[in-house]
């Protein structure tokens, strides 16, 4: 007996997966982390609205969400001044991006980003059988120009820019973003990860046109609305290309309790203005901490702040892996020079308590090593 | 300025949807339906287990999901008796049939099924370039023999059965179905969609080794379990082919609020057995209310019964539109001869006594026209 078929893509393709998480990562060390601040999740935890709205709808969860999420794809086009059929809503950024690749590209095709950008993307890219093209990240930010020169080079149809960036929380201003798309060649999509941009200044927004057939912005419930476990991402495109989903998407994949919360979330507007306070008071925070022990805090439009730890990817690395001897989950960048920062969430108070405390700790250790 | 460059296949697929949920048509009638038969949700709800168990992880919505379900695929290997490494959870059924065809098919790759099955099986074939071979049902139920043949003469890599049958509720012995796997051709994987197994008899459910290659068996918390709206399904195989699913699935995509709901129904054996009870007798008043109209209602081993309206597949869809009229909801199948039904949910008494109140008005209705 022999097993199934695979397609030849499948065959060719690594089993390895874009990031392990840290339920994965504490059952490896058999004991749970007490600051979760790894995985840029909001500890601050969603609206008290968004809360409740989900307890409500708790009771209809034996029936199917609405396929086509209307009522929350009608408040966000109220929220962003654009048409329903503008928005496509996903089980998080990650699956629209899976969506987004299946519709663009097939064996061979090019995509460009960065090195040392979502992985996730990358993950897809390969998944579909698409060639990744990277170019390097220029002053610890994503660099435009360079993935508009690449593009060309390699005849891109995608090219992937997350704005604020991920890892690194840096973000360039509406005026850098608009150019790039003014310059992207003929055929070529930009695909801008916004999925931290509520937490960003205003002038890092950039202004596109809502029928733009050159770009597809995607954001997310996760971060600023504090629903990572929720699962609502959302895309926003011309008509032309939003329709296009539907080709392909998993139909009725939203969570039903979740489209509630989501819809509640992006009402509740007073939690959301707290909730940029929390945010920016927990960055200062985070940088008081790293500054306090000699580091350096890197500026951040998002809910994370990079810290240079003053030297290359292997001390960082040792860092990080002292933090979580400590109990402290963080991450890192994973290429050079980005490398030698660690990426620390923002979180209560109390969880940040807990960094403060291990950080002069891990970092004796580090330097021990 | 161009649209995206979109795939060959992608420009090539057609804009239809494999179903139009509920919400979409009380929105297109503009009256919300008062018994929501017709997708054959449970309104008998889940486990109080599972609801106490949501309600305990709401407060951990900002964490995303464990991307691994480990806790839930441990479970269900002891319920199953089987490593939780031969089980893959995703976003419903439905994810998963996407990921498995993604593995399997590539563009001109022969699928098998039966004329009339599972449409959104059909979406994911058809979305990934298959090319579907449908063979028909013989005495309302799915033919294995006819699918064996039709796979030999096509050499398909697929074959998808599902057993119990939706949308005629019919089933085949356990026998029927081995004897199928025996004669499987090499190279071809049977998807055995058993989504409905809960409520089947024990004779319905076939042994399969732990390590067979020939055969990926599909599971849902959405029927038995009364979860639709929170998107748990899985998928049973042997471990070689379950490890591939890591290349495509979307890792994070499970809503951990769901992750717990389902963890705590599967483990609720007592609520399992009382849903069976529940859904019997659901069934025996379908039947009952169809034979008091005149109406003769198939055998059925799901949470829905067929009801043959006596005439042609115009007649039974005159009878689903008066249904609708009177705000009761119910489907039918797509294909003759099995499209003389009309297919109806079992639900809790209230919305049963409606659906009784309303045929013998939608049967006067239909006979008029």
């Amino acid at each position: 007996m022999t097993g199934p078929r695979y397609t030849r893509l499948i065959s060719s393709l690594p089993a390895s997966v874009p990031f392990i998480g840290p339920e994965t990562l504490e059952r490896e060390r058999d004991r749970a982390f007490t600051a979760r601040l790894g995985a840029n999740e909001n500890g601050f935890g969603p609206s008290p609205h968004a809360v409740a709205a989900m307890a409500a709808e708790a009771g209809a969860i034996w029936k199917y969400g609405d396929s086509t999420s209307l009522k929350l794809r009608e408040a966000l086009g109220r929220f962003h001044q654009r048409p329903a059929d503008t928005i496509v809503i996903g089980e998080g950024v990650d699956g629209l991006l899976g969506n987004l690749v299946r519709l663009l590209i097939e064996p061979g095709d090019a995509v460009v980003t960065s090195d040392g950008a979502y992985p996730t993307f990358n993950f897809h890219v390969t998944g579909f059988g698409g060639v990744l093209h990277k170019v390097p990240y220029h002053d610890d930010r994503e660099d435009p120009q360079a993935l508009l020169q690449k593009a060309r080079e390699v005849d891109a149809k995608l090219i992937y820019l997350a704005n604020p960036d991920n890892p690194m929380g840096s973000w360039h201003e509406a005026g850098v973003i608009e150019d790039m798309i003014a310059q992207l060649p003929e055929g070529v999509l930009l695909v801008l990860d916004e999925a931290y941009v509520e937490m960003a200044p205003e002038a890092a927004v950039p202004t596109v046109a809502v029928d733009d057939p050159r770009v597809i912005r995607m954001r997310t419930f996760s971060k600023h609305y504090g629903l990572a476990g929720a699962r609502v991402g959302y895309a926003m495109a011309a008509a032309e290309l939003i329709a296009q989903f539907e080709k392909v998407r998993n139909h009725f994949g939203v969570n039903r309790v979740a489209q509630a919360g989501a819809l509640a979330a992006l009402n509740d507007t007073t939690w959301s203005v707290y909730m940029t306070r929390l945010i920016s008071g927990a960055r200062t925070r985070i940088a008081q901490i790293a500054q306090e022990n000699g580091l350096q805090p890197l500026p951040s439009a998002t809910n994370f702040v990079a810290i240079d730890c003053g030297a290359d990817g292997a001390f960082a690395r040792a860092v990080l892996e002292a933090l979580a001897e400590e109990d402290v989950f963080v991450r890192m960048p994973a290429v050079a020079p980005m490398d030698r920062c660690i990426r620390v969430s923002c979180a209560p108070a109390d969880e940040l308590d807990r960094f403060a405390a291990a950080l002069p700790v891990a970092l004796r250790r580090a330097r021990q090593r």
